[in-house]
């Protein structure tokens, strides 16, 4: 049985979070989700539906996939010290992490990400990319794994990024078989990206 | 503004209820979500996570929008007389009615999808039925309209649905503009279903 550990914080991005989860959830007992956050208890996401963290960040162990999603909450959370030290720590703890849309930028702030390739949402790339100036920012792609650490794109992406770490750890067949469960037309090519086209690097 | 109400109950299915919210939500100000249960508080989904009811099913006002997940609960919940004759009071007072994936059972048990064109997932597709007889159930259909009640296919299909509701609402560009937020591949044909063929109807 592995464990996925996801990070809430108030104006988390509720399918940054419920995509992938839906996925790693679909194998019934081979996955236990655990949800964690600063305070346990309900977490208001940015669409106002409150998901309840059942563990403090301080007194999580470390999981076979740390999950950190992406919301409008991320622009307050970086300058969080003490989230991204805690963060930090589980991360370099746990075997594989995985951040969907901004959830990259809190990973970017922990510097664990430094001179690894990464992607996140291409409409908030610009800021994203500020976050961590030494990251190796992809700007098309649809998810990207450089060791130990997956980044996905906006949103939707979470639950390809998702169904690929599936592939990676229990088979394409498998993968397959819970895309078919969620009836997911499962982008499986990490390098087709439809939406790169919204990333404008602009004046730099 | 416009009111969409999710009704949740143990072994609720995730991504049922927060892929549609998810499109509904990126709208902002456009549309308020609210969560409702038998019992408010917290309830576990199927696949372990919890979210928060804050409305009791018994004091819910009519919605612009009543969206009715499914999930493994909808077994234990087509028996439950109270929740399906309040649920049946207030589907008939509100405007739009939602269904996703084995949420069209729960709405068949109140007998409203009598005689209307209703679908549901293809994998559990058999048992739907039985909970409607005289529903004129859609084998073929990512999902279907009719008159005022939406219902759509397994899970991922809640999202086909939410984009075609909020087109339907507030115009193609604005659907447009929600999946591309979402980095969503909107499957906006509703007779577009590739997972169909998992539909054996068996001996009848």
């Amino acid at each position: 049985m592995r464990t996925v550990g996801t990070l809430l914080f108030p104006g988390f991005e509720l399918l940054d979070v419920f995509g992938p989860l839906e996925m790693f959830g679909a194998l019934g007992d081979d996955y236990r989700l655990e949800m964690l956050a600063e305070r346990p208890g309900p977490i208001e996401s940015r669409q106002g539906p409150k998901a309840v963290a059942d563990v403090a960040l301080a007194a999580a162990k470390p999981y076979d996939i740390l999950l950190i999603p992406g919301g409008r909450g991320t622009r307050r959370e970086v300058d969080n010290a003490a989230l991204i030290d805690r963060l930090r720590r589980l991360a370099q703890a746990s075997d594989i992490v995985a951040t969907v849309c901004t959830g990259a930028a809190l990973m970017a702030r922990t510097g664990l990400l430094d001179h690894r390739k990464a992607t996140s949402n291409k409409a908030s790339f610009a800021w994203v990319v500020a976050q961590g100036p030494n990251v190796l920012w992809q700007p098309r792609a649809r998810w990207v794994a450089d060791g130990k650490f997956y980044t996905s794109s906006g949103v939707s992406a979470g639950m390809d990024m998702a169904l690929a770490l599936i592939a990676a750890l229990n088979g394409d067949e498998k993968a397959q078989q819970v895309a078919t469960y969620a009836e997911y037309r499962w982008n499986s090519d990490p390098d087709d990206d439809p939406f790169a086209a919204l990333y404008d690097p602009g004046p730099s």
